[in-house]
């Protein structure tokens, strides 16, 4: 996968995330994913079609989970609720809304699916690819963790 | 989303688990999904785009993962290994395959994107459509059980 095509994913995340909950998030350095472990509790999964084929996944800890709800809905959650996974399939969708359009500029045309999100403790991500794939990590305060992995044929 | 479209998805099933497996898989009455909740312990997702967009889920317990490990791999299993992940992955993408194959003959055409495997006790799916969703049942000998979910815009 071309390192150009990383920068789009990571300030895609963060622009989202500033915008639409109002929260700073810390991207952390990309590395290649040598495993399928995803640290997370809930995960956004959209597949990529169109220059390449590809899927992006957006894993989020509760911690990271319940400052996006309270800062974007106004809700205190103790737990991954219907509301909480409707607003990370609608982030899943803008990242790779953001990231798709900043990609167009570098001259790689992508179409989204439509987002899947899946929720369960310790639950793991593997995506089925030949080749690299880039995991993005991020954190906030108070403990929130997230990840956003990119595979691209 | 067209009825005519179901039949693909069903049959796509039976034929890859039994040419794939040599598992003979029994479909039950195809329903619309109320909830988010898969009932299974593996789960492939992939995208697809083209005509329309949507997402398809195949999801299966741990004893219709066995059976198919047992039969397509020779290897008896007790857990979801990294074996069978690939393999549920692989049989997701041969599904969308011949299911998309049957679909243009009705003159959909789709295109799929990497498909991305989820495992882990109890997780749910959600497909993030306005739209319904169509779960297409799945039983085999010994308590396998899975489930096919399509969404298409």
């Amino acid at each position: 996968m071309d390192v150009r095509y990383i920068n789009p994913f990571l300030n895609a995340t963060m622009n989202v995330i500033k915008t639409m909950a109002f929260l700073d998030i810390q991207p952390g350095k990309p590395f290649l994913k040598k495993d399928h472990l995803a640290l997370g509790d809930v995960t956004g999964i959209i597949g990529l079609t169109g220059d390449v084929k590809g899927s992006l996944s957006f894993t989020l800890n509760i911690e990271m989970v319940k400052a996006i709800m309270k800062n974007m809905l106004g809700e205190e959650i103790d737990d991954v609720t219907a509301d909480a996974r409707d607003a990370v399939g609608e982030l899943t969708n803008m990242i790779s809304g953001d990231a798709r359009r900043m990609l167009q500029q570098e001259g790689l045309n992508l179409s989204a699916a439509i987002p899947t999100i899946v929720s369960g403790k310790n639950h793991t991500i593997k995506h089925m690819i030949n080749g690299p794939i880039i995991v993005i990590p991020f954190t906030s305060e108070g403990g929130g963790q997230a990840m956003v992995e990119v595979s691209l044929q």
